[in-house]
């Protein structure tokens, strides 16, 4: 399935560019006024193959949520348990993640690939529309997701968050002993990741929306980017939630050592993922995969999805034609990860909380830029002089 | 009514601005978390006097149209009669601006304050709604706005651009021989911009967006710019829609003339508007005097906004306290503007259309900043464990 899927994603269409740069020194604005966006509306055709690209509607989130054994190093100052808990906020609609996608009328799936405690029993959760109960610690089968059958609507609706379980086991290993998960349970993350993709194109969803959640999960991401890009761990280790000097010192040695014990190969990306990184960020680097190979734009928030993304370009280069960064993360490891990408973000404001929450801001910014060349007049049409 | 609306206008709420901060730290994310669209936050709650501060709801653009006597100057590229073909494609909804507006769900009201050529005859004009058909050179009375009686709902319409004609005289004259305008016909101009805010607000609007049109209006721009914050002209003055290397240096020069002749004193922002100013430059202190006078946001688009914004700012210091800087123009003199206001964009992606593009580009991120402190649930009501 995955080799399929890498098979299936290829190259943006150099002719849907062209006629997307075309058009846009045809329609009734100064060529080039508008910036990035110009860009970023060309980029989308060549991902779509059609000048204009179909507007990326409607918008889907999926936030994978796992948990890390590392947390036992104490590189986080939030209780593991804040995972299971942050599940029922999200699927309670009480997160920042769900204000921002009611705003923008985006769907909400939770996806548990891997959280240790147990998932909140309130009314919240039971209310919420939930795909899978079957929480397994050794789910590497593709079984585990997606049994029961959900309507196009459920899937799509902003109204209703969904709950997936797919998980994998119950939180990674310790990294700092041994390797975080086996290949296979890494594998089985990444297929989640590709199933979630395809069951929302399916549903009709024009764009999807990387959201994340699991404490400790900036450390695994911090190592994940040091073994892509070469980045020394000083630069690709943040501070993730707020952690003092003397914490930040040790994470940074612990994204040290790990590298140092792995020595993870970026050429092998699921031997990497499975030595140091997390079950959500490999369902994440297979959601960028699903989509890349379904020519469906994927919006990254921040610093999980950018090392996410490093890991699904290493599987599929052609793959980050598909990524749309949607913001600059606070952590500076993101910046190294989008530098190595060739993105530029749409968004900077010193965001630092993740969940999707990065990527939701940037959406409108997206769908303007297509919505460009669907809706603006030409200078002949308009009958506006040109210069 | 200019004195008026400055003696209105207060200073930001502290109490209201402490409770948001309050608040923030008691919302299921990391304290800080949102970077930049905390403090955003805070301020809209300090410019309302309520934690939290209204949902910026409905947002209404204005677009105020001129001309520029200094257009013989050879400082554009484009035919003067562009500014009135750009106000049929923006009633007709073929403009970039109208296709933001929409997707934003925003109203477009474009107001001719000085339009030098004859506005099209085509049907799309003549179906918009219409609120004054008195074209006059020189109706510096009030009574050129809004004689005609039109619904709250047809005011705030997104479906339906609208047109007010208040045209103080058809076009500037040419600032390197006179003195662009009177005073009168400053005054007339900014009245107009404050009777806008008025009507908007009082039809509901929760956020106003500033919008222009106006070939050649980067030139008083940027001596506008140059003169309030005392910008050398070689960092005031941009390339606009796009000139070439001697039409730059030109335009340079021009600005410097500009200032050498007319030597505005920026503690008589009225006089500076008069001297060296666009009607749509006045018209635009004017809308953002009229919202800060009803403590209500001001989203700014780009060069000209901010160029009108600091004429704002000299007539009355606390109407920073309702400004949001909706993007960096790609023009140099907005940087110039911005840091002299103290306001950091909320976008920067290489903009340089004006419309209102960016401003309605930004919206969703100011609107997202407020929602957060309606929608998201605190720690204590939703269950979720503190570090």
């Amino acid at each position: 399935m995955l080799e399929t899927t890498i098979a299936a994603i290829r190259p943006a269409d150099e002719a849907a560019m062209a006629a997307a740069r075309e058009l846009h020194g045809r329609l009734t604005k100064p060529a080039g006024s508008l910036g990035a966006l110009e860009e970023l509306s060309v980029r989308l055709a060549g991902l779509a193959g059609a000048c204009p690209p179909p507007l990326p509607e409607p918008a889907a989130v999926a936030i994978f949520a796992g948990d890390h054994g590392v947390h036992a190093q104490g590189v986080s100052p939030w209780p593991q348990e804040v995972t299971a808990q942050m599940i029922g906020n999200f699927l309670a609609g009480g997160a920042v993640v769900n204000a921002f996608a009611r705003q923008a009328g985006a769907s909400v799936t939770v996806v548990d690939v891997g959280v240790a405690t147990p998932l909140p029993t309130d009314p919240a959760v039971s209310d919420a529309a939930v795909s899978d109960a079957a929480v397994s610690d050794v789910a590497v089968s593709d079984a585990a997701v997606s049994d029961v059958a959900v309507s196009d609507a459920a899937v799509l609706d902003p109204a209703v968050p969904r709950l997936v379980v797919a998980s994998v086991r119950r939180g990674t290993r310790d990294l700092t002993v041994t390797a975080a998960l086996t290949r296979d349970e890494a594998l089985a993350a990444v297929r989640t990741g590709i199933r979630i993709a395809d069951e929302l194109i399916d549903a009709g969803a024009g764009i999807l929306l990387t959201g994340d959640m699991g404490i400790g999960n900036t450390t695994p991401a911090a190592v994940l980017i040091a073994a892509f890009t070469g980045a020394d761990p000083l630069d690709a280790t943040g501070r993730g939630t707020g952690v003092d000097d003397p914490t930040y010192a040790h994470k940074v040695a612990v994204v040290r050592a790990a590298l140092a014990r792995h020595t993870p190969d970026p050429a092998d990306p699921l031997g990497v993922l499975a030595a140091v990184g997390g079950l959500e960020h490999a369902a994440l680097a297979g959601l960028i995969l699903g989509a890349a190979a379904r020519r469906t734009p994927v919006l990254l928030d921040g610093v999980i999805a950018v090392s996410a993304a490093l890991a699904a370009a290493a599987f599929a280069p052609a793959a980050v034609d598909a990524m749309v960064a949607g913001h600059r993360s606070a952590e500076p490891g993101a910046t190294v990860a989008l530098r190595h990408l060739g993105l530029d973000p749409l968004i900077d404001l010193g965001l630092r909380l993740g969940e999707g929450t990065g990527a939701l801001l940037a959406l409108p910014v997206v769908t303007g830029a297509v919505r460009v060349l669907h809706e603006v007049a030409t200078f002949d049409s308009a009958g506006v002089a040109e210069k």
